[in-house]
């Protein structure tokens, strides 16, 4: 059997020794634990963003791989930290709704409380170090998930923006913008017609885009509107930045438009 | 005998979760995969920036290792995939020249076309989760790679300038900066002399430069040439950037000037 | 017996090959290594930076773990190299005081001058790869670290700017700013009661200010002072920067001032 997998998902970014230490911690724990690093980037307290990350990462791993998620503006307060079990994936994140994405109703959650499994001084603000990492340890290792406290039937769940639809388009937004400057919208891609109209923010596009199957269907420096790879409207310059030439970002509204037809 | 070595190199940067993606699709198929970050910061379709990272970093692995490297602008068109084995290495790399630097005449290539060993559902736009990433996966499984598809004996070739010399000097150019801000040009060191003149873009430099063996040989804030560790002709200012200072990038000319002695 | 574990802690950023070579270069040593990213982002020649990203990480971890820094403004120079035990971690380090957090007085330390150990050909610039990576892959084979070269007892120490304290109060400064722009200080914690005042660089606090416990213990936008999660004062702006909302940075002084109590 392989050395058990963790993963590791923070918004504590690259040079602050904040990642490693919990490494070491969980290491400290059970040795033979293989740590995998998803991202460290999320933007500080970016729980939309770890909600995005997550919903695209997470089922891409093996079942059974343990998740740690240490997005946590609400550290040392009364927020929960949990331990969750979600579509065949294991998860301990804090009660603040960064794992709403995944919560497809089937999600089983226990509330960590005993104390045994955590380092024996815990700070008031650095709970991945001195919580979810011994945790991760000692599941990793083994332990019974219902040793670590009270299952819970409720938690925080993140509202996340649903496309409205009427009979003159699908309005959405933007809910993640990649490193190349695409705009990932909440647009379901599947079964959509070519709209007439593109209008991200302020800019509207009627004829200048390309409705495309891949970046490649049109000429570098072009406006293109396809499914991205998880299936979701994406507005993307051809070897460009998309949210730089239409000064867009997290939030802003993407209409496609359909006009009626006689 | 260890668990397979599988590296990663990519233009994803480390926000998104397209990295997260890869792993976990790999670690799907071989669960017991090793995998090694090299970059994800390679520039968006940096495909020189590729070339020549992969040209420093690749030889310094065990044989055998495989490497992963996503750096895919035509992502979706018709392009190839190819499994490729050189100098001992082994590569998944898409058909666009990013391993040209490695490419020392003895390469052998296979085009990827059996869909068995991709994942059932295949994107337009990520064809590194999807094709390279579960290939990768069976082939550190053990997998004979000549089932992936036919060998094919022809692949893109990036062009790579050459540096040109006369009785005059050499003139080359910068095709790397690292992120000391260290210049690394295209000009082999090893045998060359002081040059009379440093010329890098339009600022020429007659004596004020140091020729020399480590960046210690002169003081901090001087300007220096010498052998990188690559052995090319380098100019760095010790403990500052000469890129910022000399305002030079990829492409910017470098010219050694050697004056006539009679 | 798990596979012997080693660290990577390096000033080369994320988009060089730096890293990858060192990484190549101790797998080729040892394929059983587990090597563990620690960060690659110390600003460059960051000596005092990577002191406390040291004295934070480095205890975390399991005894006998192998850390390797790269740290190295005097690379070629004659600064000697190290292997260090201390505090039941292992480390090998430039001699240039990157450790001196480390060092607690029972550190015990060997100059590493057995060539049969390096790469057989040893670059003037590049001792990460050329020297530490093989010695690191050769100690996490078992190799006696006597093997190396001699006991030494003395070493670089770098200067750590130590608190002083008055009748008026305690005057420290910033010597660490994380990516949430939280300012730490050399000020332990401790013991100490609320402060009347706090004065961060030029700007001194009398009212406004919480003296905390944890970043939920104000409102968004409030400054908080509090204990870290090392136990140093700790000036934060919840949910927000302090470093860019004070001006702040490594070396700005603190002052927690206390009127005399008649």
């Amino acid at each position: 059997m392989p050395d058990p997998l963790i993963t590791l998902t923070t918004d504590f970014g690259d040079a602050s020794p904040y990642v490693a230490s919990v490494k070491g911690v969980i290491l400290t724990v059970n040795p033979t634990a293989r740590l995998i690093d998803l991202t460290h980037r999320v933007p500080p307290q970016g729980l939309r963003h770890a909600a995005y990350f997550l919903a695209s990462a997470v089922p891409c791993f093996p079942p059974g791989t343990l998740h740690v998620v240490v997005v946590d503006p609400g550290v040392g307060s009364e927020r929960a930290l949990l331990y969750v079990e979600v579509g065949g994936q294991r998860l301990l994140v804090p009660d603040n709704g960064c794992w709403t994405s995944l919560d497809d109703g089937t999600a089983r959650a226990i509330r960590l409380e005993d104390r045994r499994y955590w380092r024996p001084s815990v700070s008031a603000t650095f709970h991945g170090r001195d919580i979810l990492g011994p945790v991760a340890g000692h599941l990793s290792l083994g332990l019974d998930p219902q040793a670590l406290g009270p299952p819970v039937s409720d938690w925080v769940r993140l509202p996340m923006p649903q496309p409205r639809q009427d009979d003159q388009g699908i309005a959405g937004e933007v809910i993640f913008v990649d490193e190349f400057g695409n705009l990932i919208s909440n647009i379901i891609a599947k079964g959509l017609e070519r709209p007439d109209t593109v209008t991200v923010g302020r800019r509207a596009f009627r004829r200048k885009f390309r409705w495309a199957r891949t970046y490649t269907d049109a000429t570098p420096g072009s406006l293109v509107v396809l499914a991205s790879s998880n299936g979701l409207v994406e507005v993307a310059v051809v070897q460009g930045n998309a949210a730089r030439r239409l000064k867009a970002g997290v939030g802003t509204p993407l209409l496609l438009g359909y006009e009626r037809r006689v």
